[in-house]
């Protein structure tokens, strides 16, 4: 196991619903220093690829990607979740639904920010359904922008989203992949990589 | 002008109805070498303090709140807007108006991520009403940790929060004051501190 899966293994929580939760590290309270090494692990995978932006979604999203962004030593970018009042002029906008919180969001992104120009790494706490990602990178196209890679921190690897995104011809690196878990036991299987 | 100050006036745009946008380096586009300069700025301010924990909320909090942590080697807990299924159990809840998006949120931290043992610095991107900032005073007092300082990037000097929270007794730094702005002229007025 990587560190990211022992950390699971040793703190996440199965609950019913193949609900995984990992808010005592990851998208509640969240640890630093394995947000670095997450960072660090993404730009490890990614190192030869030309990134000029890391591009996430609020809000769970954004330590890991500020991390990340770090690493490269370039911007970090993030969706907003709705329409702000603070955001004005031309925006791309993307149609998502969440599976955590059911109910659908415009996601969106100020055009001064993303470019043809920009190569991007997209970088989400989770993938499940893949509608999070699938909105971002509809966002990343009609910029112009090159999908460079997609880092994931936990993807739940028996829901359909890590499989579209990869048919879809993009390079999806997630640092854990559950196959199962079993509520009652708590345990928790992750796919070999 | 300090660095903060420096850079607001350089990219920071006014537009009518006291609105200030600086959604190119702080609270859409982060520019991560300032993220990080704010973060060892926090620590410098509060280094005094012993911080066990560092508090902040959704979504444009998070990315500052991260390298203040890291700067004091702590977690950092954000508070979430609203609830989520992956949020189970006791949680802390106040209910908080948001100046930008015209509404009102409940904000909510589950009660296993502070405790009467915590010492908290509380960090915002903005404070303006200084109502999100009550809110997390709250959400502290409710678990019975001790709020050490609070620390806000940038505060608009001519809104009722910074005053607010002063008057409460509490230890505020904000990196920059905003006493006016000219959007005519794009000028911005800061605060001698």
């Amino acid at each position: 196991m990587n560190f990211l899966e022992q950390r699971i293994a040793k703190d996440g929580i199965v609950k019913p619903g193949n609900v995984l939760k990992v808010d005592s590290f990851l998208n509640h309270q969240m640890d630093i220093a394995l947000m670095e090494e997450i960072g660090r692990e993404f730009h490890r995978r990614f190192a030869d690829k030309p990134i000029t932006k890391v591009l996430t979604i609020e809000a769970s999203g954004i330590g890991i990607a500020c991390f990340a962004a770090k690493e490269f030593g370039v911007p970090m970018v993030f969706a907003k979740k709705s329409k702000s009042i603070n955001i004005e002029g031309e925006m791309y906008i993307a149609e998502v639904e969440s599976f955590t919180h059911k109910n659908k969001n415009q996601i969106i992104v100020s055009k001064k920010f993303l470019s043809s120009e920009d190569h991007l790494l997209i970088i989400d706490d989770f993938l499940a359904n893949g509608c999070a990602l699938q909105g971002l990178i509809s966002i990343a196209e009609a910029a112009g922008a090159t999908v460079e890679g997609l880092g994931i921190v936990i993807e739940k690897g028996f829901q359909i989203g890590g499989k579209v995104i990869r048919n879809l011809g993009y390079r999806l690196e997630s640092l854990a992949i559950v196959d199962a878990m079993d509520p009652d036991t708590g345990t928790i299987t992750f796919r070999e990589q």
